[in-house]
């Protein structure tokens, strides 16, 4: 019995102890994932960034579509920056993990605007999206300026 | 008023008659973006699948997490196979664009496969997961036989 509990909270260390690489097989397909994500949630964001520039035709269904699937894929890149992905075919700085507080805080406000920016899209109103998208514009400039090499 | 009227109808016809390629400003960026599209799922389900293969241990919430996202994901890459987008660096076999009908059901097969294998992983029962895993993979392959070069 005791044996079996020893095994039992010994997986479970094990588990809760994985980084976040370690649900990847190899750390450049963590790099590959994280810059997938990235452009992914890019190019949903930079739909509706064209339609609040005039750029682009205002279409509020195609504007709230993009803006909901960037909040999702917002969320999704931070799992391929774990330990020993600092490595390869990246433009990613050293400070991410020196200065991971900083990363993260910068990951959760980027989030946090896209979620204004799909509640905005699909309210519909255009002022409201042209305000969210300079918000999330301005943590996507942050967090490269600081944490991306040119 | 006449006139204005045209307009409006002409901006609508417009908006109407954009191809999903459309939503992309270039050609490659539409077939970089189904590319990281389907390579986000793919590691997504890869790390279910391997769960249910016994090659990983099995982390419940993991699973449940995964199993969303890749379910969520499934739904984006086919907007990068619009008209012009069968150049460049992909192993897209024509057939997609002259066989359009029978490459859409497959993907509405994966898409709707996807969708039990997260039903599953959040009733977090092996079982059904296993199972569940198989016939997505099986989708996946379907596809990949018929409408990916080697």
């Amino acid at each position: 019995m005791k044996k079996l509990l020893s095994l039992i909270l010994a997986g479970t260390a094990l588990t809760l102890a994985l980084p976040a690489s370690a649900q990847f097989a190899k750390a450049e397909d963590a790099v590959k994932y994280r810059k997938n994500a990235l452009f992914v949630m890019q190019q949903n964001f930079g739909r509706v960034a064209a339609m609040a520039a005039g750029k682009a035709p205002f279409d509020a269904k195609v504007a709230a579509e993009s803006a909901a699937v960037a909040e999702f894929v917002s969320k999704l890149p931070w799992a391929g920056f774990g330990p020993g992905t600092d490595k390869g075919d990246t433009k990613a700085k050293p400070e991410i993990w020196t200065d991971k507080a900083k990363f993260d805080d910068y990951a959760k406000k980027m989030e946090a605007e896209m979620t204004k920016l799909a509640a905005a899209a699909k309210s519909g109103n255009m002022d409201n999206i042209k305000l969210a998208v300079n918000a999330t514009g301005g943590t996507c400039k942050s967090c490269h300026d600081d944490f991306r090499a040119k």
